[in-house]
């Protein structure tokens, strides 16, 4: 599924809004670039994330990650590369809330919003919640997923180096890089 | 040479301080442990440093920095360790003002104030700065030093794992972890 420009820009917009809101301080350029990962999924506002990678070498990366209100970023591990272990990454909430899910004991009653259209696809419910300042480190090769609250997000998120193209999304719906439709 | 307890103490809570202008918001545990790096020179406002470590596997690191109005980190490189090639670090600058220097094209007037008990020990000229959201990234193996501005400095710092211990101070007076004196 495509995704339309002013879709883009509109998401940029915002995101812009909410880096400000949360006092992360971007360059002309960084702002102008902002990436908008609709992951083919059809709605934005529900299953998407926005970011900006500030640096990713052959040894780390990071990047700042921003969520709407109850945006999803979708199920996905990080798998090896290349016989290099998969990507390691902490997340560092820095404003708003996050509700993260993982490997591990399931929650009873999930405090994220599953997204309805492909709630099958989000299979892991061990539940951790991050207010800005707690942080939390996702080992490789483990299934995770992610929301923002009811402000939305702003998450520093610092790894390994990153090799996106490789993630392993657990719904096969999902295009990491959907086309974009000029309108 | 050693440093007081209430010397610590006192720079802790002028960091808390500049790290809440900033907007960088940290748990009650990180306020507490927040490091103060005297580096054994005698004076903590010329020269020394105030971090916090977020993270540092055995992949990546992440750390936020605080120096003082004028404040300066002193000249040293991260060199290889047990055959892994030496620290490489990006310095992003989130509030304030960073004069970074590092090997290169020596600046004819340096904007920093370097330190005059110690100004030998400053030997890499080539002046870089770093106002919020620039960003530069030093090569491993690659002396650099930096200081805060008038008003100091916020920097995150993302890299490939610390192992400070290991780093090489132009200044042979340079005690990176001196001894308290409880006072």
């Amino acid at each position: 599924m495509s995704i339309r420009r002013s879709e883009i820009r509109e998401a940029q917009r915002r995101t812009d809004e909410l880096f400000r809101k949360a006092g992360i301080v971007l360059t002309e350029e960084e702002r102008a670039g902002i990436e908008v990962a609709g992951f083919g999924l059809g709605e934005l506002e529900t299953e998407g994330l926005e970011l900006v990678t500030y640096v990713n070498t052959d040894r780390y990366c990071a990047k700042e990650l921003a969520l709407f209100p109850y945006q999803t970023c979708p199920e996905h591990l990080h798998p090896d590369v290349g016989g290099e272990t998969g990507k390691m990454e902490t997340f560092r909430c820095r404003w708003g809330l996050v509700y993260l899910y993982v490997e591990g004991e399931p929650v009873a009653e999930a405090k994220a919003r599953i997204p309805e259209r492909s709630a099958a696809h989000y299979t892991v419910r061990h539940e951790i919640v991050l207010t800005p300042g707690e942080q939390y480190t996702i080992p490789p090769n483990t299934k995770h997923w992610f929301q923002g609250g009811p402000e939305g997000a702003i998450v520093s998120e610092f790894s390994s180096t990153s090799r996106d193209e490789f993630d392993v999304f657990t719904d096969p719906a999902v295009v990491r890089i959907p086309p974009i439709v000029e309108d």
